[in-house]
């Protein structure tokens, strides 16, 4: 079962609310731009590619919605939707990507087009959007399944799911590409405090597919690989420096040890647009720091003094020397990083 | 600011509700076995050497609340008080320990002696029982003290601190101690899932006794060592083996790995009874596997699919080649363990 976070369905438009998982599955249609705007706002919709695939389609709805009458007028509409959309997360690289990329696609459509001829463009160009993704993901998770296929446990941190992308997921689509083959290994899925994604959506989604997952407490990562119950970790990439050095959701950096540790393979799987060549290593990666209260607090459950002071970084940097390979949809980048990324962009 | 989870005052024997903790600071009087048995049972006390310390007082309101009349008929009371007070959790080694401490030390009165006498001597050894293990604690803050006054931050995981012993703690009382010296690094201390004791109980017992203490999720443990904020972790034991591999909250182990990999010492902080000379090394320590409902609740809040497999060990073993030093009230061990900790027995 090929599980998506968005799909379409005769010209409709379907999303999956996440806010309601792991308890509910809560398929909603999506009819307006100023509701794809509160989905992504509520993160009803989350994760990088995800968004930017809810983006494509808010921006179809607002020109739907919309009176424009020709190519003058829609490339106004846009102008005013993008600006709208923009403000639903205004830190998600990939939502803003896609506004730029509709409103790009729209101005090389013919001028003399008519209404319909340019919402049926604006809604195919949206679809490939979302199906590019899928097929990236695809990709990486052709590309990865090779490294994994004779692994009997694999350890995976964070969503880096089906629920983040358009399908597949990043670091969880090689375990998908095994599933479709017939192998189904263990999958260990970290829980990963604060916002526990991997219990709320990492274990959800694998054992909706049919995956063998087992959830685990951050802290029993070492624990596990000690005993020999994993053979390698995956996990996706926030940020990947041109030397291999990457930011991801925070506890990566532990794992990236641990595993070092106990001799067992760090992949990385993200999208090539990951790779950002302008950013030297991983000392030029800011990393965010969240609010206190989602380390004082458990599912907003009290579970620390309300008042005690917290570090809570949202993400840490893993050095490229912990990490065994980089797999891309482009292929896989092995040590050093600089020469193999800058090979696979290239190609 | 001392703190302590039981004490007595005016021949009153009072203790702090820690299911309430860390929202309410509650205090209660305890007059009856009754009550203490019901304490135990529910964890308003809880942490081994606290609950000895409960049981000796427990074992003293049975006597006194009976119609023993001289030394014979206090010796049946004991005996059917020790079988009652068992059952409150009939796996906590340091229950039956004072149990059998307190019949042991009434079987020694002197047989002439009457009822007042003898209530007197039970409630003078009860605190005597209580006195010793903060003597202990004492004794262990002062050895571990002169290992962590040049740090400036200090990592510790789980609770073996002032609420799980008679006052002080384990690894937590040297850092009561360099409080006492003036000294105040700053304690970065991991929630510690699934039950969370770092940050409801560690987090409050150093902020409420004026510690400079910092609360972090598990997955931070590392990236906190990556960036130089600690130089010395800290930590508990249930179980230490004769050749110093040692048994301790889940996580400790991926804690010593993470200090080897950065230089920075891993102490373990015990009393020296929890040193098993009867086990020869960590293989020999059986571990507890904990309900799955741990993992998938905080509080009895969702937070994973409700019947998702779950893995959660209570324990893990850190093998003695991750461990830099044992601090006991006998004196410092280090490495090799198996000769240093027969040293301290003999000392």
């Amino acid at each position: 079962m090929l599980l998506m976070p968005l799909w379409t369905k005769e010209n409709k438009i379907f999303i999956v609310d996440q806010t309601q998982l792991p308890k509910t599955w809560s398929e909603t249609e999506i009819t307006t731009i100023e509701e794809m705007h509160y989905a992504i706002k509520t993160l009803m919709v989350r994760g990088a590619p995800a968004i930017g695939n809810a983006a494509a389609f808010g921006m179809y709805l607002g020109a739907k919605n919309s009176g424009f009458t020709d190519g003058d007028s829609l490339k106004d509409v846009l102008k005013q939707a993008g600006d709208y959309l923009a403000t639903a997360r205004p830190t998600a690289v990939n939502l803003f990507w896609a506004i730029g990329h509709m409103q790009h696609f729209a101005d090389g459509l013919p001028k003399d087009a008519d209404r319909d001829a340019l919402l049926t463009a604006l809604f195919t160009e949206a679809k490939a959007v979302l199906n590019r993704d899928i097929a990236t993901c695809k990709a990486i998770g052709r590309h990865g399944a090779g490294l994994l296929k004779h692994c009997s446990g694999i350890l995976t941190h964070c969503n880096a799911g089906a629920l983040a992308t358009g399908a597949y997921g990043t670091a969880l689509a090689p375990i998908y590409t095994l599933l479709e083959q017939g192998i189904r290994p263990k999958v260990y899925s970290d829980e990963t405090r604060p916002l526990l994604q991997g219990s709320r959506l990492t274990a959800y989604e694998l054992q909706r597919s049919g995956a063998d997952v087992v959830t685990i407490c951050d802290n029993m990562a070492g624990y596990v690989m000690a005993q020999g119950k994993v053979q390698a970790v995956i996990v996706g990439a926030d940020r990947i420096a041109a030397n291999g050095d990457t930011a991801n959701k925070i506890g990566t950096y532990s794992l990236g040890v641990l595993a070092k540790y106990h001799g067992i393979p760090l992949y990385i799987a993200a999208p090539f647009t990951t790779v950002d060549f302008d950013c030297i290593d991983g000392r030029g990666i800011p990393i965010e720091e969240r609010k206190a209260d989602e380390v004082r607090t458990f599912c907003g459950v009290q579970s620390a003094p309300i008042d005690i002071p917290v570090y809570n970084p949202a993400f840490d940097v893993t050095p490229n020397e912990l990490i065994t390979a980089i797999i891309t949809e482009n292929g896989v980048a092995y040590p050093p990083f600089a020469e193999s990324l800058a090979q696979l962009k290239k190609a």
